[in-house]
């Protein structure tokens, strides 16, 4: 945990941007995998950690907007939890190290839930992403299910999305760590993966590093030869000369914050000179995608400029024509881009997406396109401001399905070069991707650097064999 | 996938067993870390891959035993799914691959159950354990959550149970193979663990080998220098020599089946004479407990030789007193054995857990015994059966806060000797666990054999250094 006046202060800043009523938080419960009592490993709410800071399942905790009261809600362990567990700090102990001194036992919340709906009070939540919180939400305030999301206060949504999208110096430091760890663990794949091997023998070692690190993945590891698949998660293939492999994982420290990096290698010493040419498109859109990042800047526009640029390497290389930017514009180029070219990132890989993508990364002059193919996949387009924390990562991908779908449709025929493209159809994927941090002026890398170039990569790759 | 004849056999069976009515099988859902796209690795519920085999989530299948239909309810994948999570092979193809015909979407599957409603027709589920199913079932049967478990099918449970219980040759062949992984996994560990690492470093190592196997683990790993605490999932601490590591961990094969393995080896070289001596007294437990294993055998007495046995050993180490048989009846031994000797193992580790203690482990005449520290974590009590898998795990653990509450509370001072066990304080905990077949007369244990006697672990441990 943060200093307990971290967490004081987080609450007092949140406190002071809402006017009145009940600010209901809940914790995460324990997820079973095939019954109960088999789980899998606890991840807390991102937002009760950020407030509240005790990592453990079952909890819950009210701000009294009206009486400024702070209460956390759950139950100390019997002798039969201690035997089963272990004893660690008391949730009293824990509870005070975030700076909270009132502490109840759970089934005291309802009975606060009922004498606040007596007296008329407005108790606010956030929409919950787990059924065992939307379950207790739904009974709690006699609500179905399906009534559940839209019942979240939008207020409360929006003063947290707000304090969690701007970094402090504490979150950074924990932010450069996730991402120096990734990094350390992105060159060990690079230098362990040899032909013959199978994918999951290394998002094994992948997983190995980020629990030996003290913390975990902060999302299912892509370890793939197929990195055409965007969130590929199967790891059956067998890595052959000639292929790539793209790497796309990250850690999250102890303390929760994630670290999300890609980066796509020759399984062979050298990439093929067709592999570095589209790996050096893929890098130019990276650097001018980077390059604008400062304050003010609008996503939207960062990713224009990734997309521009692919467009502009595509049509050098024969696969797209015409102009490129009535081409970006149709979204003939989500042939090849089929995403965005980043989101935002914190305690969530894409962070705060639980509290929706329009209030994290859109504004109520710059709503979400949510159906051009390619525009509906970006996470993140509002202009952005000093301590965002958020990922660059352009990739190009052939899919042979979708090119199918779209030279059958007769789509973009003035823009995708159908004939040329029929040449790349087992190319497969590349992404290249890093953390930034928007700065006063400008934005830094977050982390060490991790090769980047088709020279420093090969030349590890080199070292490997 | 077994092949197609073995799902259709299944089905078959429970058909036979059940006279009329509708029954229902709830598939898993994705199961979100921190918000609904970041998930866990998907895990099937057993049940329905018992049935049918389809390892996807998001599916439904009903049997219709009046009219002998087999329905799966899943949907097919979008070309948005493919773009971003690859084209496997379709869920029509897997289905056919269980035997299964006819596939329908999934928002059918509430169609038929309004009509079976309009017909008054019994449709039986089983009890859920997810809250994503226990939201589906309360929706579509108009439940309150609280009202589903009470309104789960008993005939239903049953005559999964005891289809489920009875291994045939496929899932033996699959239970040794994990057996066999897990001794692996196992003497890796015992070779790779030195002084001065941190136990994350060495249950990393273990989640590595389980995902390289092609499989996953069975249930988060034990790997701790405090094994008396039981299901200690902690990994901060660092190796000392004179401690000792307690390994509880196995894996799950890519079909889902189970293994289940404890070891326990000193840091050093060498046990120490007193950790010796308590593991000669766990391994006597343990050999004497397996060798009665056999069908028509209840494993109630299995566990309660296997308690006698530990509680001989303790006196005459001098830490319990006085008359054995009148001590374990008293449940005086679970001072030191707070658990149950083993559990029922297959697609679970705990096997068919969700479907209820009292129906996979006790019979309508011998009752769990739910009061008695001790015997109320005995998960197993009835007869044997030829084809029945379980585990054999006694242990000996230390556990300071029990000591003290005991010793205040003046518990069992006929039967424990305070003052020799005071010496003991900070001995931690020992635990030798295998898994066994019941066969025809007797039993077999699965998979290889794994260093057992305190002389086989020295040697690998020497080896190590």
């Amino acid at each position: 945990m943060f200093d307990k006046q971290v967490y004081i202060l987080r609450r007092s800043v949140l406190k002071s941007k809402l006017g009145s009523g009940i600010l209901l938080f809940l914790g995460n419960e324990e997820s079973p995998m095939n019954y109960k009592d088999n789980t899998y490993h606890f991840r807390q709410d991102s937002t009760f950690l950020y407030y509240f800071g005790v990592n453990e399942p079952s909890l819950a905790a009210i701000i009294d907007l009206d009486e400024g009261k702070e209460i956390i809600f759950g139950n100390e362990m019997s002798i039969d939890d201690i035997v089963w567990m272990g004893r660690q700090k008391t949730l009293k102990e824990k509870s005070e190290d975030a700076g909270l001194t009132d502490l109840l036992p759970s089934a005291q919340l309802e009975v606060y839930l009922k004498k606040y709906q007596q007296q008329n009070r407005n108790v606010q939540f956030l929409p919950p992403y787990r059924a065992e919180n939307q379950i207790k939400l739904s009974t709690w305030f006699n609500l179905s299910v399906a009534q559940i999301k839209s019942s979240a206060s939008v207020p409360f949504i929006k003063a947290v999305v707000a304090q969690r999208s701007v970094k402090s110096s504490e979150e950074i430091a924990e932010l450069d760590k996730a991402a120096s760890v990734s990094a350390d663990i992105h060159l060990m794949v690079m230098q362990y993966a040899k032909p013959g091997m199978y994918e999951r023998e290394i998002a094994a070692k992948i997983q190995e590093a980020a629990l030996a690190s003290g913390g975990n993945l902060a999302y299912p590891a892509i370890l793939t030869v197929r990195g055409e698949i965007l969130h590929n998660h199967y790891h059956g293939n067998q890595l052959q000369e000639g292929q790539m492999v793209l790497n796309d994982s990250g850690v999250e420290t102890a303390m929760g914050y994630a670290g999300d990096l890609t980066r796509t290698f020759p399984v062979s010493k050298k990439f093929t000179a067709e592999q570095k040419d589209v790996y050096d498109v893929v890098l130019e859109a990276y650097t001018n995608a980077k390059n604008l990042l400062a304050p003010g800047v609008r996503y939207f526009d960062v990713h224009l400029t990734s997309c521009k640029t692919l467009t502009q390497g595509l049509k050098d290389m024969g696969l797209m024509k015409g102009n490129i930017d009535d081409a970006v514009e149709a979204g003939a180029h989500a042939m090849f881009f089929q995403c965005g070219t980043g989101h935002m990132m914190g305690l969530d890989v894409h962070d705060m997406e639980d509290l929706g993508e329009q209030y994290v990364g859109y504004t109520g002059e710059l709503l979400k396109n949510t159906s051009q193919f390619g525009l509906k996949s970006l996470r993140l387009g509002k202009a952005l401001k000093t301590g965002y924390v958020l990922t660059v990562e352009p990739g190009i991908y052939i899919i042979p399905e979708l090119i199918d779908r779209w030279e059958a449709e007769g789509q973009f025929t003035e823009f995708i070069n159908y004939d040329k493209l029929a040449q790349f159809r087992n190319f497969t994927g590349i992404r290249v991707e890093d953390d930034f941090l928007i700065t006063e002026n400008s934005h830094r890398m977050l982390g060490k650097h991790l090769a980047l170039t088709t020279t420093e990569i090969e030349a590890i790759r080199n070292e490997a064999f």
